[in-house]
């Protein structure tokens, strides 16, 4: 299953090119994993002041395929795949709102950490929560469909 | 007397006008207020983590006289006035590095706080430090010339 | 009459203070006047699209009265005044959305200018437009409440 | 030849886990490549202003090896592989400039494009002006030394 959210591009996020900066999807990835780990009831921000552990991002990627303008929503899908012991990784696909034109692929991997830095075990009930929202990578070829 | 520093407007500082967005001159304040720190011995860094104090910013303002343009060099002009007993006001000038055109005034006032945010009084040797920077604000008229 | 809308501070609208940094108080009253703005039938992106004018911040300030967090939604109130030729004021009033907390009061100016720069009147049926939204200042004291 | 230039984490750029916020490494590659092309006499300003071309992130990609902290300047590594007809690919390694631990590889690929968003062959001029920091990347194993 696939978690959608929308997202409203402002003004201090276009560029002189006349489109949304790059930067904008690291901020959107944020925003699609923060809303499917709520889904899940598991809400990040519970998740630290609860279980004091912290998910850092460890890696980020994203391709461009088309630019995202001022004022036009986006629409977030976010999914889980890769689940490991420590790690596991959230695919995004970004799309126009209205159009559906496809506007970002990325993906996100985060690490589970203690609040002293240190590398440890997703706790089990946030593995369990992620369950609904965990697709198969394709067998083959490109990896952000 | 005023500490200077430069900055460069980065591309994601620009947005679809053309011009540097205004969010910018908060982060320009702070480049500001925290060079002048490092200045005066009492870098904002070694403050937190030393004293275990912090300086929330509890005032913000700017006034935009003219446009900041991608990649082109600004001068932060920074000084101090109104040091009280838990707050001290850094006042600020930008300027085109190169024709000296201005471009924003404003200020941010700071309060001094533990960790936990109680307010509480600004410690001898920081007021002390700031000592060389203070600026007697004119006796009438515009606050930020 | 007051606008309202909600927003929510992400993981990387905090800072290592354990709170939202002030910086995003700029992002919030941008939201707030873009939203008032849609909801008068005058969308900004409309706005410059169509009549090749733009609304670029003159002055812009900010009071924080107590810190927001990391995931808490926000309430933004915004609404008008100084409606003169050429400018007018947008301003917020910020609190928690849970709560009703104060968070920070604040105001944006906004002059009307060309796409070249040239400050010029603003166009009727934006005035007309703004007009439900205008609320006259307080004769005394704060101008912030 | 990779070039280096150096950048510092503003408060603004923490986040509550104590450490500089990941989307910071987007902007740290965009300072990183825009110095690169200015020590080619190749700014990307001028470029802009005098080809009417720009060079949009086609893809972005990081992974976090260990924190940045507040304050601490980080030195910025770029080099460029990659180099085809329309795009070319800038690497980067980021490290905390005292103690030259690791915090940070990556790339981000840029395509040429007209103002209109057409995507066009590169300069030859800019291709010429590239080639000093051209590295070849390894033969084999990790991508990203």
């Amino acid at each position: 299953m696939r978690h959608r959210t929308l997202a409203r591009p402002r003004y201090g996020d276009t560029d002189q090119g006349g489109v949304i900066h790059h930067r904008t999807a690291i901020d959107w990835f944020e925003v699609g994993r923060t809303e499917l780990l709520r889904d899940t009831g598991f809400s990040y921000a519970k998740f630290e002041r609860d279980l004091k552990l912290r998910l850092p991002v460890v890696e980020a990627h994203a391709e461009y395929k088309s630019p995202a303008f001022y004022d036009d929503e986006v629409l977030i899908e976010s999914w889980i795949t890769d689940v490991g012991r420590v790690r596991f990784t959230v695919r995004h696909r970004i799309v126009d709102h209205v159009s559906g034109r496809l506007i970002t692929t990325g993906h996100t991997a985060l690490a589970c950490t203690t609040f002293g830095g240190r590398v440890t075990a997703l706790p089990a009930e946030l593995t369990l929560a992620l369950h609904p929202y965990i697709e198969q990578p394709p067998a083959t070829g490109r990896s952000h469909p």
